[in-house]
């Protein structure tokens, strides 16, 4: 599999083996610092894996609730790009000048101080207009437990370093979308989720979006902005997550290992017969 | 084993089981905002696991390098704390008033901003006044191969729940110092720091930091703000975390697995004779 450029970073490490030692060249999951700029206003410093600065970008506007569609993205209906990214920076511009940086710090400001309590948290994410995804959308237990041993090997960074996160896009009948991955479990999602914005799929109402980690609510939070109805993953969900999850209407699957796995989030009614 | 109040959540799930439905009782890991304030000025707002709060908060003050020492937290030294913690809130209180909101925005900007690049990144934590550690502390093998396999055993929550991060101190002898559980392995290390500075051990010159996942660029950083001299975990460290580990000299070993690590930062000359 092709690696993105700057991916990987190779270094001599020093490996102790059943008491002797090895001086080996080693695979590093590349970790570096992303500036993400609006209309020339700095947003936010995020540490990610390079490669797909753009679609990471792009996907932390919609997951932050900062746009909705890529109509509002200068450069990108005319097809004439105007956002750049220089090395570690991304620069993109609102449609019509509409960004107003005070408009932003009050989002920031309700996503994170929020009110200091779980119901509050939800609260914030329900004004920001999350709508129900989409509850039509079924897959069969069996294709389910396919989706994570997939993954895994799909991940091509991981291979070589056996560091990285990744979130996927499979649709009903266990085929794979897309497949991002990152040092950041959130940026694997932004990466997904940018893609989809800037190929005119959201919402992803016909996709369970596979992690590799753990689901928990900042996960679901941007699962639900960008229309997702299921989300899965081989570890546990936290508390919140679930409550979210139950609050918007999301399926939520954790425990993903061989035969079985939990429901945390909309029942059995999500569970159909292989097609 | 004692678990934390608030740490954990019972709700009904349904468990899919080799193509059989049940409806089961599930223990979730509690995920929770907490508002660290100083001085009455909001600091942060972070998701956690409920239990520890207030050595989560002075761990993050430390980590953050707001503060170096516990005799500048008010309330401490004279045995009457003033700080206190109402459920999802911590409030801190610097003695004699030395805070300047200011100049924690100025901390925040540079630790966030940074220049945009890896080089500048570190240069943004050396300005910070964080010192080599104590390059004296040496481990044996052997024991080192043991201590994940102790850390996952101690740890109550996960064994409910399944999914929390852990961050645990060990001795040169193998033996647990102190461990810590938390949703964002960030926080675990955190609330460790902070039990540490509380109890006035801070630095931490010979202990190894062993933590549940990655050993990444904020678990290094937070590492040497508490003067840990070692950072051992079971998976893979990032680029960024082995070239700060190696311009400080921290010893940084990752994929402690069976009878086999490798040293990413430090050589061989971190390990020991069996004692």
């Amino acid at each position: 599999m092709r690696l993105p450029a700057r991916s990987v970073e190779l270094t001599q490490v020093t490996e102790w083996r059943d008491g002797s030692i090895h001086l080996v060249e080693d695979s590093l999951a590349a970790e570096e610092p992303l500036e993400i700029r609006l209309d020339g206003v700095p947003l936010t410093v995020t540490m990610r894996t390079p490669g797909n600065d753009l679609q990471l970008a792009v996907g932390f506007l919609l997951t932050e609730g900062i746009v909705e569609s890529r109509d509002q993205l200068a450069g990108l209906c005319d097809g004439t790009p105007v956002f750049g990214s220089k090395g570690n920076v991304v620069e993109l511009q609102l449609k019509d000048c509409e960004f107003e940086p005070k408009d932003l710090q009050r989002n920031f400001f309700a996503a994170s101080s929020c009110g200091i309590c779980g119901k509050a948290s939800i609260e914030a994410i329900r004004r920001r207009g999350l709508r129900m995804p989409d509850r039509g959308f079924r897959i069969a237990p069996e294709i389910l437990c396919t989706l994570p041993e997939k993954l895994r090997t799909q991940q091509a960074v991981f291979d070589r370093t056996g560091g990285l996160h990744a979130a996927a896009l499979f649709d009903a009948e266990g085929d794979l979308v897309a497949l991002r991955e990152d040092i950041g479990r959130h940026n694997a999602v932004d990466k997904l989720v940018g893609w989809a914005l800037l190929e005119g799929r959201i919402p992803l109402n016909r996709s369970v979006l596979v992690v590799s980690g753990r689901g928990g609510f900042e996960i679901v939070q941007k699962a639900l902005a960008a229309g997702v109805p299921m989300v899965a993953s081989v570890s546990a969900p936290s508390s919140l997550a679930v409550k979210l999850a139950r609050e918007l209407g999301l399926t939520l699957i954790g425990f993903v290992r061989g035969q079985r796995f939990v429901v945390y989030s909309g029942g059995e009614s999500c569970l159909s017969q292989v097609p």
